[in-house]
């Protein structure tokens, strides 16, 4: 099957991470962090986002995600997140087995609203989760972007609430490059205090990082990284992924190359009669409403995910890489078309394009 | 500092595994663990450890200890694992987070004896640990190997007791290479159920991996893998450094090479005076002995680890790899015999290369 | 403040329950459930819920319930149970920290309806929570109850889909006080696996107990139990307060009266104009919607809870027990009448009782 | 079998204890420790051991260590502790499933010598278990006491080196009343900072409780203990046992009568001969050594605990209790006598009773 829109976890690194790889490949290094690359990374990332901001390479974005979230809490501390984040639906329980629980807030279309964040809270009541982090994602698992006015809010309510704010940025190029704004304005500027920052959805080849832009927020988190297992002997390998991808802004680069085409995919589908866009498309993820038959006549030739199953409708997730091949695009689209039996496109004002769209709650 | 024997990750990875992931590095591919070159990984370990193996690609050896003892213990159970062993000592409580009480066991030179786990267990005792596997590391946190004979014992005696058995086998291509046998012969054929198989410190870049020989000592171990953040999303490439390790056994050409140095180190060495080897050298690490001033002079030239310090003595660890200079071994050799201000050998019979060697225990 | 409508925790022991104490501390007697007291427990129990219950005397219910579901699950398995579940909003996080995952089912008027579990689970996902148990809870968090048809569709379709079914039973007298049947017609002749059995609520000292009825799903709840600081040495006494309850149906005589407070609270204050029962009063919880001024004016005087409190409304909790004197009743129901400034009655069919009413959502 | 020497836990509780309850069963209070006797308790162990004291009421001593030693560490620290302590050997991996891990020291005759704790610590070593806590037992389960020196010593020596101090004091009376000191003198006055402090063990119905000294040690106790279900509703109870036997030194009475039955014993016994005492009688507990024969004849008439089975010899442990009739231990001395055909004394010096006593490992 040589359409697969399956995940962005589905292509291969970027070259240019891969020859950053081979030409880290010198000689002997220190290794768990004291390697060049690691510290010329974490430079590079304080030029990205802040003077104070530091560096910790992890494996993956569960480990990423868990190792925050552990060293931003203490052992009695709990989390907020949205009803569609990550963390709760999609790593088979990781920070629960790492004891911290998950209190959830309603999201729609993936995000969590600004303004709400208090009911959710019972500080000082000795019964309930106290929470300490607010845990947002970014772009969310329904593809769609938190802007920089509403993360700003939520992370001024967050810390007027005392909570610090963690951000799971296994997307945060793909937001950034939606939102036309650097990664510090997403972050740093608007008053998130730790990223989990993805590179392995994103041209990298193995390995992820943590940016951690107030240490305040992070106690023990040299420690906690080894005893979570997500302490890497050999750093440099992981840093010089992240050097190659900050190079002239290839991970910009790689970033926008896969938006545009999950807005391609968007818009040719968004044409077609009888197939619904329940979220707006603000990344790489296209959530695309189908018949039945149509569905499973699609799956045959494309690999993708099946979101959601209920009664004559499917929805189905399409997701766009750094690799993405235009001309693979038009042809899910055509495909579609044959399967609707009709080419005809619906007027304009039928596509789905409002952020106060559904939410799209995974069964 | 160009003499480094701090530990065998500071080498860089083998050039024939870094052409193994660039050559993997070809268009999309299913991920977690779908990929050809997981089931071509999985199928050539089958022909190394026999048909029943199963192969399940992980991120480093810590993350490989406590998804294989998480698997293999009930949330009642525990683990019997040696004093000096790696879990134990230099895994900063990482399987104690995962909720895993380790019993220890007395370990002289590393390597517990066979023939003495019955009291170190209680079983039906419901107030005392419920230990339901034995964990064995080889080659040892002291650079000694399990020979065959024990090891059989040792499974044995743990079968009996009703233990499955794990095998920390970071160093596994070390002791194969001492001990001249094939890893079936250490592993599936003296009764050991599961093996954590180091890559990454034998010529590896990124990644480790578990070889299941019983799959019914690891009951969820898929959905494990995700929980405990040990599953690359994009396996391939840590396959592929697998492939490229299996290849004409550079697995062992690497291990044997690093062995060959530990060896000339010791040799070198004990026929200093007042130079001790605590600890017979059997795989690649070197455990030297010197009086203060000398391993303060050392430690100016070379870069190692001082595992010890007592008194006027230092005890100091050399660990040697895949890329070990024989000349760098022969300089440290020169460096101590300087130091010492003589350079006469003394008598071969106070080289101390004796398995009932005292154990070196760790502050 | 003598009226005192916080909590049943705030109610003494039962003059028989604290005699039974007095009357089993005669001489010595082996500890860790051993006792003769504990061996008649659970053959009365074994009267009580059939001839495969096994009793675990146990300290408290959030001890109870987080021993049941960490016995009920392994390692990598989750938990189903209502949004509103105890275990999820009141026991601050104590699940979590043992490592298990709530997945949240919505809980209408505090009940899972039967027919939905399904788009909860996703077994064999590897990157979703693996559900093996429903816990239900009954008398639920809101005082209502979930009948005899509802409980037996529940458990029929928790088994089908492979689940345990946990029943957090911490009021579950008051459920078969309300519903005029059997404990065993409650949970084992409905399917129920593992209740959490209260006493604390219902006239006990100090301790609860677990009731295993399909020993299968409870392997190692032996060790489990002291593990999770939950085995109390001297089990007499917990078990000879158990004892006290089954005398002559104690814990139904006390239940009932709980009720019928409850009741006789829910009508008097149904009748009042302006006041809100948001949930039908089937057990000894009555939740009355005030505004805020009144509700002001009545806490002034009256012990209880305030559930929630959003813009010029306030949600209250009051809850009765088996010591509630009735003329405690009549009190509250003439203050709210005077804080109103009015005692007309409204008509009977604002009074809600339906079983379709709304849930109470906690902020 | 008459002849119970098992367990303090045997005993029942004291009727002053008994009847503290049920004066305090009356009417309705506050629970979760909002009521006058947790008050009134509060106020009397401050008197008891300073006024920085605060009270935690808990169900066991398990759950005690576990809550105290949860609330000591941050998620990434481990406790110190001796090779035979309570928490390392008898609570079945409780600290463990906690996330707590428990570096041992060697303890000779139960005891940690002063002096040697730095190399059990490796302070900033991420790769290493961070110690935070000392966490003594005074009796310890040896049935020996660390005297007041030593303990001042050794609180020192862990302030020093930056760790915090837990007592585990579940027979801290019987310490106090060998070594004729207060509470105060073997706590406050040498350093510790948090106490379990047991009372079950020496004539408590059901119960425990901690006793914090430095209430910076333990930041989030009062949600920790809800979340390890260490929280009684009903707090009167526990409190008012607590008060019971602070009054009139109850506590000190039992303990001291416990010692002298034990003294008795190990008099009778150390005077016959073949009988050996490795360890000295310093509390409530008698270690005997005998003949594998007279053993087994003795365990005959008399419930007790074999500690170590050995070739020919037996270790036996005899505990005494508040209870404990003298001549219920002269018949334990008659019956070894007869057993062993024998009843000469042995001559004064092959009696043990010093403090440098061999340890008695555990099998």
């Amino acid at each position: 099957m040589t359409l697969d829109f399956t995940s962005d976890h589905a292509a291969p690194a970027h070259p240019a991470v891969l020859a950053a790889v081979a030409e880290a490949n010198r000689g002997r290094t220190p290794s768990y962090g004291a390697d060049p690359w690691t510290r010329e990374a974490e430079r590079r990332l304080r030029q990205v986002f802040g003077p104070t901001a530091s560096y910790v390479p992890v494996f993956n974005g569960t480990g990423a995600n868990v190792l925050a979230l552990s060293a931003m809490t203490r052992r009695w501390e709990s989390v907020l997140c949205a009803e569609d984040a990550h963390v709760h639906t999609d790593e088979t329980a990781a920070p629960e087995r790492a004891g911290l629980k998950l209190v959830l807030a309603p999201s729609p279309a993936g995000r969590i609203r600004p303004g709400g964040l208090a009911p959710h809270l019972a500080p000082g009541n000795r019964h309930r989760a106290q929470v300490s982090v607010l845990s947002l994602t970014q772009s969310t698992e329904l593809g769609t972007c938190y802007d920089v006015a509403d993360l700003r809010a939520l992370c001024a309510e967050a810390h007027d609430l005392g909570l610090a704010v963690h951000l799971d940025g296994a997307r945060l190029a793909n937001a950034a490059a939606t939102l036309g704004v650097s990664w510090a304005e997403l972050t740093t500027a608007v008053g998130v205090d730790v990223v989990s920052l993805g590179s392995s959805k994103n041209g990298g080849l193995l390995g992820d990082g943590l940016v951690v832009l107030d240490p305040g927020t992070v106690p023990g988190i040299e420690f906690l990284q080894k005893a979570v297992g997500q302490l890497p002997a050999k750093t440099r390998f992981v840093s010089a992924q992240l050097l190659a991808l900050l190079e002239d802004d290839l991970w910009h680069r790689n970033a926008e190359h896969a938006n545009r085409q999950a807005s391609r995919l968007a818009a040719g589908l968004g044409a077609l009669p009888d197939v619904g866009l329940p979220v707006p498309t603000e990344a790489n993820a296209v959530f695309v409403d189908l018949a039945a038959p149509v569905a499973d006549r699609l799956t045959q030739d494309v690999a993708l995910t099946t979101w959601r199953a209920s009664g004559e409708r499917r929805l189905l997730r399409l997701m766009t890489a750094w690799d993405t091949d235009p001309a693979d695009v038009d042809r899910v689209v055509a495909l579609v078309a044959a399967a609707l039996g009709a080419g005809r496109p619906k007027r304009a004002d039928q596509v789905c394009s409002s952020p106060t769209a559904p939410a799209v709650p995974r069964p």
